[in-house]
């Protein structure tokens, strides 16, 4: 079955402000098994709200909207609606004294206008607005179904979760959205969709997607589907056959970000990690601290962007400064190295590089970023050459830390049964494509 | 004048993606006079895109299309306009070896797919794409525009700013946008419309536009005039007053970042920062060191998660942590003082908070968080209780440390014509609305 969304409001046809109620809309709708066919976004014009909303009803049997319910002249869906369907605005009761109840909980006084919010059209059904004054309606008109929604994005997923996803799954067919996302790192677009291309191919009936973002590569597949149990044990096998072709470069098959799986492995492992960055300022500790419960695995970090901190807070010598320069395989080591030894973590994490846009040189250009992981028996080093700007830098260089310790545990569980017999980080080292 | 813009790909009908290319483009729209009246998200069907552009065209004069000019089947923006306009597709011998050309630079061979993108409606303008193969259209029909863009950001932005902005140029109007962005910290969003809802309610003209953010209240002004001069020193003179109104809150008439204007402050004042985190995990170190040049300003940060290491690194007093509590006014103090004596920063920031979702009490809820500044004279600190998820927690933590460092230069300013002779930080105390 097919649905369109309608999203109200000029501040959405401005440079400032996208629609991202769509894409809540769209995941619910979807798994319902409503297919979204188109998405349009008008302002706060009469005319151009009753338009949108005419051309959709004609295309397609549910219109959801958002927007445009709130109390003042600006908020005309109600109205637009209403004239489209000959309906006529009347009020409700309940409505208006359930927004006069929350004012007087406030402890405020209700401002005359919000006496709008209780108008609805003859015959709609009013959906209970837990989080705010607009409620939303359930309008059938001609076996075709319009819901309205505020646009504030709490308010609108709560409605929708508790009263219109239950009463649209009523009038929903048996078909299903059946859903993976697959995510990897370390490899480009292209050699991603070269190795799993033969794969997907094959499956018909599944859409997949390669999404690309900073150093990431994400594959969704869809599948819809009325037979639920044949289209999960589909999406599984193509799951299976795309770990097998991606192998240590698939990170998760659950939608996970990379810190984590990180920290999972961290977690399983009974280990801990503590960090020395320079040019990504704190992003790989942020990072790791995203994630509820990271405490327990991670124990601190610093961030030392000048050499006398770098000698003081993790003992990189300042020979070795002078010698090799900050950004230098041997400092990422020595970050590492020094932040594992005053720490008595696990493993110790470094980076140091030139993230822009100034001090590149001809010799050390921007971009170019050492990290560092170091165990008990030592340290392995990367060194990338990354695009982009500063953030982008710092990000790809974070990405590929966090990447470093996942990859640290795999091989461990590849090279022993036993987490407690891994041979520590130099075992791992003849089969990383690291450059030094 | 008005202008219309379609979105055409069906990844943009689904959970994932979003159109953001519509942000660039009514930009660039506003500033050339056009205002986006609509926006359209359609898959890949011939008929659904060819509809979406008949109905644009029957409302708007210029309508700007992105995606479906790749080299597959599902692109199928060219066909479905040539069909609408009733043209036929002819191929384009400039196009074709400009393909050509492109895959023998990078000694691929070119796949009989790319043929495609060299066929273009009779008539049409090809506009060279100098990042990719396909071309950008530009159609002329009845008076009005149809622009084809590929969907690639960059081959987007690039195309528009290079060929399709000039020529929108010449057939705009004299009208144009003219804008400010305010941003405001520590004041909700209805206290924000309280406070400059009489300002720009007196400016009939001007579009005045309210956004909150986490941490953060945005005011985009915006007015449409053929009058450069007056429409730009109305917008000045909205901006004075609403600076006078909004007084310390207000931290940029520019849209820059709280990390922007903190990092500009530290600068000014030839003043370094160091930071002391643990809930927000090196948030507040990586804001700063975002801003290229930060490491003028900012010397270095530690994350000390355990109390072990609040103790080792920034010397916390054992007993202090036991009497009373990692998360305590205290403690927040001892992590600014000591980050600051161990870097010899002119100025050192503390923050120790519960983030959650654990660890929350009754007495130290989830969402407690003390930050502290401190300088040569002693510390002040804040205690606030932030609503939200750990991710909104952080930021707020982070957001009010950077607006600690920004009004502290702010009462150096006012309580002192020479930066030299600032009273230092308990001068400031008593105009705090902290509630330590």
């Amino acid at each position: 079955m097919k649905a369109e969304i309608i999203a109200v409001g000029s501040e959405l046809l401005t440079p400032d402000r996208v629609d991202t109620n769509s894409l809540f809309l769209t995941l619910e709708l979807n798994r319902l098994g409503f297919v979204v066919t188109r998405k349009t976004v008008v302002g706060d014009r009469n005319d151009d709200v009753r338009d949108a909303f005419r051309d959709a009803l004609a295309r397609v049997e549910v219109v959801i909207a958002s927007g445009g319910l709130g109390p003042t002249q600006d908020d005309l869906t109600r109205e637009a609606v209403a004239q489209l369907l000959g309906r006529k605005l009347v009020r409700d009761d309940a409505v208006m004294s359930s927004i006069e109840e929350r004012f007087r909980k406030l402890g405020r006084t209700m401002a005359e206008v919000n006496r709008r919010q209780a108008m609805v059209p003859e015959g709609a059904d009013v959906l209970k607005n837990s989080r705010g004054t607009a409620p939303g309606l359930w309008i059938e008109s001609n076996g075709r179904v319009v819901v309205l929604l505020p646009g504030v994005p709490t308010e609108l997923k709560a409605l929708f979760t508790e009263r219109v996803g239950p009463r649209l799954a009523r009038r929903a067919g048996a078909t299903r959205l059946h859903y993976r996302e697959l995510r990897t790192t370390g490899l480009t677009e292209s050699e991603v969709e070269q190795h799993i291309a033969p794969i997907y191919t094959a499956y018909t009936s599944a859409e997949t997607t390669i999404l690309a973002s900073p150093g990431e590569i994400q594959i969704h597949l869809r599948a819809w589907s009325d037979d639920s149990s044949a289209a999960e044990s589909m999406l599984q096998e193509m799951t299976e056959r795309i770990t097998l072709a991606l192998g240590e470069h698939l990170f998760t098959t659950r939608g996970e970000s990379l810190e984590e799986v990180a920290g999972r492995e961290l977690m399983m492992n009974h280990a801990t990690i503590a960090t020395a960055e320079s040019c990504t300022g704190g992003l790989l500790a942020q990072r790791l601290t995203r994630i509820p419960g990271s405490s327990t695995y991670f124990l601190g970090g610093v961030v030392c962007y000048s050499n006398h901190l770098k000698s003081a807070w993790v003992d990189v010598p300042g020979a070795l400064l002078e010698a090799k320069g900050a950004v230098s395989p041997e400092v990422a080591r020595a970050l590492a190295e020094g932040i594992r030894r005053r720490t008595g973590a696990t493993l110790g994490a470094g980076i140091t590089g030139i993230a822009g846009p100034g001090g590149g040189t001809p010799e050390k250009p921007v971009g170019l970023v050492h990290i560092a992981l170091a165990d008990a028996t030592g340290s392995k080093e990367r060194v990338l050459q990354f695009p982009g700007d500063r953030e982008r830098i710092r990000w790809f260089a974070s990405q590929i830390a966090l990447d470093m310790v996942r990859q640290y545990f795999l091989y461990a569980r590849q090279t022993s049964s036993s987490v407690d017999k891994r041979p520590g980080i130099n075992a791992a080292a003849e089969r990383n494509t690291s450059k030094s």
